[in-house]
């Protein structure tokens, strides 16, 4: 089944593929879903970002056997980040390189804790394509990562969920203005989906529609204002935003009275 | 002005005080409020976290002069954990010991980028109390502080938003089972608000309801199940939340088949 939010005269609405259209259902986390009987053409409508998110969270050091070596841990972004497809990324200059990350994403489809193992299939409503995009610099500034994470757009998701997937071994390419710049696939995650989520869930709750980015197994590209970044990853489709400049203006923090915003200035400066 | 979120049979609705009366508001975030001519009574409405926020933050390290020599730095809450008045903290005991940590919060009012120091009073809908309550074993496992932050009910936010208060000195006490567990004032923050608000809004977007815990200055206070917790702050009243245990039962990360997952459970077993 795959789930998708469109673009309406009145608002966007969930809605599930029959054929060429798009069938509005009245609740995405309901099993079996509803349809309205309301539909849209899937060649001509627009599509949002699938889930409005209430937790983003990102898997760090997730690539490779040897970050089996590490202990799991995850990073938390701001579910005001989620953008869909076509949506800009902004990048300010002022925060250094910025990459983009393709990463599988799961999307929770309802509330859950202390999974165990078995659970979590039931946990899952599907799946969709992440860019975990990333302001590189700022990571030795800020080990908790809260300044790298968390610009306008970073984290792309979509362009529609597919509930029927096996996760385990799926194709990853990354593309920036039509050139491939990294190829891979989820077998390359350090821990799988269900080690994933039972951490997750060991310590909080996730709910209907919130997204983790399961790990980036080097599949990171740097972009500049400008690219055009794409992700592909097989039996999702593909998740196309282009970069453009964070329309900053003049720096208005510069130029304080306060000896500590001038010292914040001087450090968010770099 | 006093504005809240209360409980009625249609569901929770914004509020803005008259007297004995909370009236109920179309827009918590309009200027001015407008008045629907739906009233409670003061003395007897319950009352819910006064705004579901998107994003929460809290600022780290901000107790004193001695940390404005560390550069600021921000960590994200699960929104997720946001919970108003009398609603229980939940320990599980796996993860350590929990302190709960009495702080001034932001409501955000408005969405909110690239703030300079004059932008930031009318970024500010108003005030409230901020529980952040932490699992403090967990940081030294954790430096991105997901795992201490996260647990159910970790930040209490209320009872209400006094939207005309000055920031600089508020009284802060903090009291565990009715004996005061700590003392202080908003004047030992090391950023002062709009400090912390330029330096957030130089790399993320704020919007309407976000909260900001601006900081512990030496307010926290360990508790166990059984507490109650209590924060009372000058000219914001008292918030107050049971603390009980995670009804976790038994621990079903353990005797997994996977050795990932089984790794994983030592781990978070400490």
């Amino acid at each position: 089944m795959r789930l998708a939010r469109v673009h309406t005269p009145d608002g966007p609405r969930s809605v599930v593929q029959d054929g060429d259209r798009w069938s509005v259902i009245k609740d995405l986390f309901a099993d079996p879903v509803t349809r309205t009987g309301e539909t849209y053409p899937v060649d001509s409508t627009a599509l949002h970002a699938p889930t409005e998110p209430r937790v983003v969270l990102g898997m760090a050091h997730n690539s490779g056997p040897a970050d089996r070596e590490l202990p799991p841990q995850a990073f938390m972004k701001s579910a005001r980040t989620t953008v869909g497809p076509g949506d800009p990324i902004h990048i300010d200059s002022r925060f250094g390189q910025v990459v983009v990350e393709g990463e599988l994403a799961v999307v929770i489809g309802r509330t859950s804790r202390n999974l165990a193992p078995g659970d979590v299939p039931g946990a899952i409503l599907g799946w969709t394509i992440g860019n975990d995009v990333t302001a590189v610099e700022q990571i030795p500034l800020d080990e908790k990562m809260t300044q790298s994470k968390n610009g306008n757009g970073f984290t792309p998701i979509g362009p529609w969920i597919e509930t029927d997937l096996d996760p385990a071994d799926l194709a990853i390419e990354v593309s920036v203005g039509g050139d491939v710049a990294a190829r891979s696939t989820t077998a390359h995650l350090a821990w799988d989906i269900a080690e994933q989520l039972v951490y997750l869930t060991s310590f909080l709750t996730l709910g209907p529609g919130d997204i983790v980015l399961t790990g980036s197994p080097w599949t990171a590209a740097p972009v500049v204002p400008g690219d055009v970044a794409s992700i592909t990853i097989a039996g999702l489709g593909t998740l196309t935003n282009p970069v453009v400049s964070w329309p900053a203006g003049p720096t208005r923090v510069r130029g304080s009275r306060s000896q500590g915003v001038a010292r914040l200035s001087t450090q968010i400066m770099m």
